[in-house]
């Protein structure tokens, strides 16, 4: 059974070990409301993971630990375990499927595990994982459905309490549950009059819609942008505390998700995953009734791929209309270009890119393309630009 | 006359108004030392210049403040002198030369200044503010060479050793030295034994050449990716302040700069600007003495356009052989694809796109092109794969 007296043992375990993140107030998020962003993307080893991995694998026998253990996961739970188990002193042997980005896998690497890459997906490693436990009768580290891993992430919630007494809400991803079950849990305990809110990502909902059928529900597929919480059945443990002690939760979409990832690198310089944003996304995008109060929203990582990272920002930038291609047909003779440059320059965009293709499939021969990337203010910004190339006379063909 | 007095004093008025920005310690980054980082990209305004502005302001006599008050610039400065009016009460109107980046005047502006966007470059930005300030009398704010913004800037450095009382080094960046004035003085009044060292981009060394020549020296051009410090004089004070208390200034360049942005994104989950890494790039490239210390880098600011911000982690992931671009040229007739995606597979690569373009320039009728962008482990993983391709008869002609 989960204690508050276990939840502060554990912050006694971790305080050598783990950063007592920050809880940074956020002015660009804040609305009617303040908002504060509990920084577990600044964690050792990028997420909240490593708490609840650390107070298992503390609280493993000696025997145990002579044995080993053994995790499966693509991403922060492999780290978070990796650099548990090295600070132990103990062996860690990490399956990870052969999808997985290589960035999180070498990162793992990093913190001593060995490294087991399996073809395939998920399901595939955790196989295997499985045989190997069997064999070696190491220690399996549950990514959540384990009390002594609540235990360790409600640590969290300890933490907020003492950086903001008077918190009136806080907004917690959930992919397993673990996260949530342990700030839920430690709040209901020690300030019960401070609602915990949950978010999914709406292509990876299982907690949500088994809160909502009062049974533990399994989806057949799920796919989201927030990769660290495509889970597709929530634990025994996780789903229990979220039924008893969760005051709501919501979903967002990707764009959502992405929006917030966006949003977080403008405006608080901080680099989050999509899981790590959920929470963000909920609050900027209304979903839950947070007017007036004092809102923290728990950063979970920030593990993001740097490829997916740089598709994030080029994705913002166009659908804010930040970033805009303009492909304008013209005749194809001099005089032209600068007509067109100095009708963009005028109204104070920022050309980036101009490329310039004599002919195409549907132009007269006498015609050629000008494509033009350019820098704008927003989406009004581009439609005065677009306004004013037609009063003139050009024609525009839109790219998107 | 600086006292240490002003500078506590200074950090007394900022209290109510900034961070007490965390100090981050940087497994990333540490390589035989402890690497610690001044988190100032995550200040109020997303950078420090508004310490110095916001002492300076509240500093100023009652008629001083009703003719309200002017700055010029093209970033953080803007940012900092924005919000300091603001929270102060008074106006102020900012001169920003319209080659400034779209998103630091919208960032300026939310912060409620007036903003008078100037054609041209900062000198002709700063020329119409200088004629404004004299129809209007209101208050000249300037970004570093004011004793009561060095001031400001000097807090700084009491709470570096208020969080790291041990620290062996500071390593700060220079753009006009205001930064570095104020933490230099304060340290070598209070610790004396911890070393001060500046940084500047290679491209603008204005306070590094001046130093190395014992007399304020101007450069003729200045031009860095670290746009933040491109400044072609040092200031008076700052000229004597560095002279007297740094021990050591030293430059990097600007692929330096920008593998060091890189390396806190993906190590650090932080968004530094140019300007805000150079001390980070300074440390990662062993310019100074640091074995076995404990060194703090000065984080010094975040505001990177986003647009930039992409661009340098292309350049990065490239570099770093993280992402590679193959041209590979082939027989147009079936099942060729196919062996190319089975070699690069086999080998443990991803890959992301690929384009098919049928006739070149420079290939036989028969033949036809194979693009492929792929993610690679390293430099050395890329090289495994094109040896692969080139002994399974392939040719691949180099991108980049």
């Amino acid at each position: 059974m989960l204690t508050i007296d276990k939840i502060i043992k554990a912050a006694e375990t971790l305080k050598p070990v783990i950063r007592k993140t920050d809880l940074i107030y956020s002015s660009a998020l804040s609305k009617n409301n303040e908002i504060y962003l509990k920084s577990e993307n600044l964690q050792t080893t990028g997420s909240f993971k490593v708490r609840g991995a650390y107070v298992k694998i503390a609280g493993l026998t000696d025997e145990q630990k002579a044995k080993g253990i053994i995790a499966c996961s693509a991403g922060n739970h492999a780290q978070g375990v990796a650099l548990a188990a090295k600070k132990n002193g103990i062996e860690s042997t990490i399956f990870i499927p052969s999808t997985a980005p290589i960035s999180k896998t070498e990162a793992t690497k990093k913190f001593g595990a060995n490294i087991r890459l399996v073809d395939g997906v998920y399901d595939d490693a955790y196989n295997e994982a499985v045989k190997f436990q069997k064999e070696t009768g190491a220690e399996f580290i549950h990514p959540f459905d384990d009390e002594d891993v609540i235990a360790g992430q409600g640590t969290i919630a300890l933490e907020i309490i003492d950086q903001l007494p008077d918190v009136d809400a806080i907004i917690v991803p959930i992919g397993g549950g673990g996260l949530i079950s342990g700030i839920a849990y430690t709040i209901k305990m020690l300030k019960p009059d401070c609602k915990v809110y949950g978010v999914q990502a709406s292509g990876a909902g299982s907690m949500y819609y088994s809160i909502e059928q009062n049974k533990r529900t399994e989806l057949e597929h799920v796919s989201t942008f927030a990769d660290g919480t495509a889970v597709k059945m929530p634990g025994e443990h996780t789903f229990e505390f979220c039924q008893k002690y969760v005051d709501k939760i919501v979903t967002v979409s990707d764009d959502e998700i992405a929006t917030a990832v966006l949003t977080l690198i403008e405006g608080q310089k901080l680099i989050a995953e999509g899981a790590g944003a959920l929470s963000v996304a909920a609050a900027m995008f209304k979903k839950l009734p947070i007017e007036n109060q004092k809102v923290v929203c728990v950063v979970s990582g920030g593990n993001i791929d740097v490829n997916i990272l740089s598709r994030v920002i080029n994705r913002g930038l166009l659908k804010a209309g930040r970033i805009a291609d303009l492909t304008i047909e013209m005749l194809d003779k001099p005089g032209q270009l600068k007509e067109v440059s100095r009708i963009i320059a005028d109204l104070g965009a920022n050309v980036i890119r101009v490329r310039h293709n004599q002919g195409g499939e549907n132009t007269d021969i006498n015609d050629c393309y000008l494509k033009i990337t350019m820098e704008t203010r927003n989406l009004r910004h581009l439609c005065e630009i677009k306004q004013a190339l037609s009063k003139a006379g050009y024609r525009l063909s839109s790219d998107k």
